[in-house]
């Protein structure tokens, strides 16, 4: 689930209302931020203490975040981090998604397949290495392969170097500084709680991004190694991982203004746009992914229309499009609301006029108008390489281009290939060629691959795409789009890659034996994937002066607002304070930060996603709160707002007090803050955490987990 | 439109929290509430000001309530409540509903033809004059005719002895007590001022109900009487009525626990039910009405699809019935959520024991239990009755009825008649004959009047009519289906219902010449008309029976709760009392009681009914607010809350400050509240009211209405 969170952190000081500032700190990065400003908020810790004991419990799950909560590796996560591994494990007989799951011994808990915990050991700025190979007589194609070809050579050098270490450079300011990451991969997790979906995913997709929420979106898993400690793959024999830093829980009242801190993985934001781009953004290119987001659901739900079995087999997609929809109307709306167009292309120009009167800013002088340049060229074939890279989500069309891009690549050295196809990646992309059969509807593909086909035959000319020109030749649109449909009808009449078995067997092929086959939807998906990559390859040139020019776009534009530093996210480690506040969503109404089980209680419909658990329910008539009841609020405590800087990626991330106890688990941001991806608004933006009071609520009353209780240490 | 409005007034005493109290209160029964109360929340009026003086402004516009704000008869009113004066005048080129409408002087004022403004004169208790006329020894249908009878004798009498006096008899209490309304209807009404629809109706449909509004509902109207002083139609040489007295507009800043009285003229509620009735309204009357509507909607909404004239012509009914349906799903929604079925079973179960333990209240024994076995007796005919009543809802089959019952009704004396046709009320029936041509479409009332046969053939065959019967016989629910279809295909090949002057030579025969008409729709229509007269006749005696009962069970329910007593509305004149104050509508969300203009700007989309005027955004930011911006508020108020209990028919209310200057008027309720027509729940009841300081905003700032301005007594 593309899961969307986030937060605020800009200081504007009135009366006594402090904004939080934005910003998602590189650990190595605390400094940026006035330490006695968060000791005035709240923090009892020092930055040392933060990144050498705190940071250490909380770990990468690949998508999701999750921390260390015991010595002996029970990891606490999100419900929907840690979904995949309930329905791995979920049957007929014990419908773990509906029923929820508790192991009471070691015993008990169970496999969690592809799942893995990356635990950080080092960073280390190679930043010098890699510029040291750069010079300035070179093109930007040249600086763009030389740095690619430089990070291959980190990342397999380290990971040949060390035994059990995973590497990955990551750029940060746009190309400015580069790190490596030291990672240790804990292979065998395993599943060891997890409450019923009516808890843990209650609201579902309808309250996705919503406030106010009652979703108690957490799960227990737990780490295993080999008996010498160190990473393995699943084994009876595996042992408990032994963390040396685990987290607390705080079980303590929670009020307005409390000081938080969140640790986590945020993915990705782009907040240093210039104007152009901006506008771009919002008006092209996000109009045009709406539009096909939206056939391609209406597609899918006709198809589904049909009958029952297709209808399971489109709804995961249909799921995770509309979600991925919603996050770009989020985008959209907010954008527009806070009329970000305007106001980046009014800093623009106050820019400009900035630098022509200050000397010292003069170097910076062709850096904005350069990437508006960029942003042009990248625009005027935008259009071309969206539906491009859109078709690929047609399975058998996907599947075709990925084996014939591997039967060209797997002639090259590993070092030589794009990195897609470099051999660490292999398993992954053969593994889907298997679980594709899954949702495999080869009359949708076709209906699908023909809409995409036809996009192109709506663009002018000059814009589509030499294999379609190939295949299609010219004419007008109509004569194109019968074309079209006769040509994909004879291709999925004869295509083999609707079967599973021939998928693996191409993808074992040579370059050779594949040209060979006689499959016309491969070749064609092929002869796609061809120019698509040679298109890429051309954006190499643009990509390397973006690696230029951004870097001094971030910081000029740093300079000119003068706002603390910080890099954009890229799924790496990041620090982000503030505190639990509410927030006006519109004229005259208020959402405060606190839910309580009442509101749970009232949403009650009978029906998924709005059915309560019958115990649930019960304890809540009976008012069994036990010690979970917080008189000020005048209920149990569920969910809460912070204005922490979060978003997707930071699922699952802890949620800390001063003193770096756990008071809940972010797991969504609300609806308007979407598009703090790319324009932070703090009265808006703020991140949506389950409050550890309600987990502990309902591992105790209503699961009574014992022996997870027991295991966990609990701050009264 | 059926808009309702409501609010709380019950008493709960908390640290510096004060609920009002339910309760609609005659003017004659204001010493029920203890004045003391009142003065502490800041009434600095006495009861017998209001009753003499500030009431004295306020008229029944007939489905709305108004107020004079002058010496020269101008009214203060909702434009909702003016919509059909300015849908009169507006034409392609004065489009006085899009453009709004200034009259800059008394020449310029438009005539509002159909309107009248009813001055209560005089209020008589004419309880005992009808008892007299009552024994022990009558049948219930003698006790309900002998009523009828002697109210309409009353009623005839009293005009015919007062000149320009309109007589109306209301009864109290379910029967207990009758009161005849002296009132002087004034019938020259002009329309004085209207802001365009834009401001006025901001929100429209998508906002009816619900909070927080930006909706400034509002207009200006004028009486006009001959030279003489008293009421006559429109004449050019007809004057400004001069009232007896008229009311401030308040001009100072409000805040929240801020006092407010309203006067106006509830239409109906029904509050005092037993366990039983509320059970079988909420899980029998309303699903079936919820049922009707969805499926007329839905065939009108297929119908208007074929072109836009047809459309236009079903679009104020669809509106209307969605309005109608929301109501009812309001009423559903909140019953359901207060539990309000069993709490009355409960409470009358309550009532049962306590009855049994005190000697001086035995004499309700029977009354709950009666009213019970009356509310199942009409249960039993009820779905036959519902469908024959909504049948009458096709146009043409609606007009056959009326002209056949017609026809019979004329033949006897007039206070023989069946009171929808004594003297007084033809006029209006025939204009509707005239007026139902301008959205008849003959095609759409046989597919509607076939639905509902086809409804009686779904029942059981012996709750079908006998009309059902004598046309379609027996058979089975798909023969039935066939000879319907069958038999109104031929009905309306022939009939001439659909031709207006056809409709109106109908309407001037005698019952001999009509039966003589060749028109098989009008005979199956009057058939039809005849049987649904005779079941009401037949319901005479059960009507009569809850005359007897219901005023034992309004007595011991009062009795038993020990809440302040007040009948329930009946359009009569009412004082409701209660504060400015926000509400919670679910968990963790708190509506403020102030919108403010920033609210609407928000709301702005360009498109109807959330695109603003240009003028009112360009006022919005230049800032340009004059004396009008609230610095607590941070902008210029617009619509508020308060807790008063309001319903229907209050659309047009003065809200008045402890002074009794306005300080609003009342527009709507909200979406919670709809249920307390039939139970008050004083936590979620409000009141939707548009601010005094928006109207003169709007009146100066947009419309420089300064003529408006000067006229009215603005108090600062």
């Amino acid at each position: 689930m593309l899961k969307k969170f986030l937060l605020i952190l800009t200081v504007i000081l009135t009366v006594n209302l402090t904004f939080a500032d934005e910003g998602m700190f590189p650990l190595n990065e605390l400094n940026h931020i006035n330490y006695n400003k968060l000791k005035k908020m709240g923090l009892n810790l020092t930055y040392d203490q933060i990144r050498n004991d705190i940071s250490k419990a909380v770990v990468s799950l690949g998508g999701g975040t999750g921390s260390f909560v015991s010595k002996d590796g029970l990891i606490i996560t999100n419900h929907h981090v840690a979904y995949r591994a309930i329905q791995y494990n979920a049957s007929a007989k014990h419908n773990y998604i509906k029923e929820g799951f508790y192991a009471d011994s070691f015993e008990k808990e169970l496999p969690a397949p592809g799942y893995y915990a990356d635990i950080i050991l080092d960073i280390v700025d190679v930043t010098n290495r890699i510029k040291s190979k750069l010079n300035d007589k070179m093109t930007d194609k040249e600086r763009y392969e030389t740095i690619e070809n430089e990070i291959k050579k980190i990342e397999k050098e380290t990971e040949a170097k060390e035994k059990n270490i995973r590497a990955e450079v990551a750029a940060f300011y746009g190309g400015k500084q580069f790190l490596l990451f030291k990672k240790m991969r804990l292979q065998d997790i395993r599943l060891v709680y997890a409450p019923p979906e009516s808890i843990g995913a209650f609201g579902g997709d309808i309250d996705n991004f919503e406030w106010p929420r009652h979703d108690g979106d957490f799960s227990f898993l737990r780490a295993y190694v080999d008996k010498n400690g160190n990473p393995a793959p699943y084994s009876k024999d595996n042992v408990p991982y032994h963390p040396k830093h685990f987290l607390k829980i705080a079980f303590k009242p929670l009020k307005t203004n409390d000081f938080a801190f969140i640790l986590g993985f945020p993915g990705h934001t782009d907040r240093y746009m210039t104007g152009k781009q901006i506008d771009l953004f919002l008006n092209q290119s996000i109009p045009l992914k709406l539009k096909l987001f939206t056939d391609i659901i209406n597609m899918m739900e006709e198809e589904g229309k049909k009958n029952p079995e297709l209808n399971i087999k489109v709804a995961f997609w249909v799921k995770a499009l509309n979600n991925t929809k919603k996050y770009y109307e989020g985008v959209q709306a907010g954008l527009k609301r806070d009329k970000v167009v305007d106001k980046f292309y009014k800093r623009d120009k106050e820019i400009e006029k900035w630098i022509a009167k200050n000397n010292d800013m003069l170097k910076y002088k062709n850096a904005i108008p350069e990437m508006n340049k960029i942003a042009e060229q990248i625009n005027k074939i935008e259009k071309t390489l969206t539906i491009m890279g859109y078709s690929n989500f047609v399975s058998t069309f996907g599947a075709g281009a990925t084996i014939g891009r591997w039967a060209e690549e797997k002639k090259k050295p590993d070092l030589k290939r794009d990195p897609a196809f470099m051999e660490r990646n292999i398993p992954r992309r053969k593994r889907r060629l298997e679980t594709m059969q899954r949702d495999l509807i080869p009359e949708l593909d076709k209906t699908m691959l023909s809409y995409f086909m036809k996009r192109f035959a709506d663009l002018p000319e000059n814009e589509r795409p030499e294999t379609f020109k190939k295949y299609f030749g010219n004419g007008t649109k109509e004569e194109l789009y019968k074309k079209i449909d006769k040509t994909l009808d004879e291709f999925y009449k004869t295509t083999k890659l609707t079967d599973k078995n021939t998928r693996l067997k191409y993808f074992d092929m040579s370059e050779e034996q594949l040209k060979k086959v006689n499959d016309k939807l491969l070749h064609f998906a092929w002869d796609f994937a061809d120019e698509l990559k040679e298109k890429q390859d051309n954006l190499k040139g643009l990509n390397g002066k973006v690696m230029r020019i951004k870097p001094q776009v971030i910081e000029v534009i740093n300079k000119f607002t003068g706002k603390e530093l910080y890099p954009d996210a890229n799924s790496t480690l990041r620090f982000t304070y503030g505190k639990i506040c509410g927030y006006s969503p519109r004229d005259a109404v208020w959402y405060k930060p606190f839910t309580t089980l009442k509101g749970a209680i009232e949403k009650e419909t009978g029906k998924e996603p709005f059915a309560n658990p019958k115990k649930l329910i019960e304890l809540y008539e009976k008012k069994d709160f036990g010690e979970y009841y917080d008189k000020t609020l005048g209920g149990v405590p569920l969910d809460f707002l912070t204005d922490n800087d979060t978003t997707g990626g930071n699922s699952g991330s802890p949620t800390l007090n001063g003193n770096g106890e756990i008071i809940g688990l972010l797991f969504d941001g609300n609806f308007e803050s979407i598009s703090s991806d790319y324009y932070f608004n703090p009265a808006l933006t703020r991140s949506v955490v389950v409050d550890s009071r309600y987990i502990l609520f309902i591992l105790d009353k209503f699961s009574n987990a014992q022996r997870i209780i027991k295991e966990l240490t609990i701050v009264k």
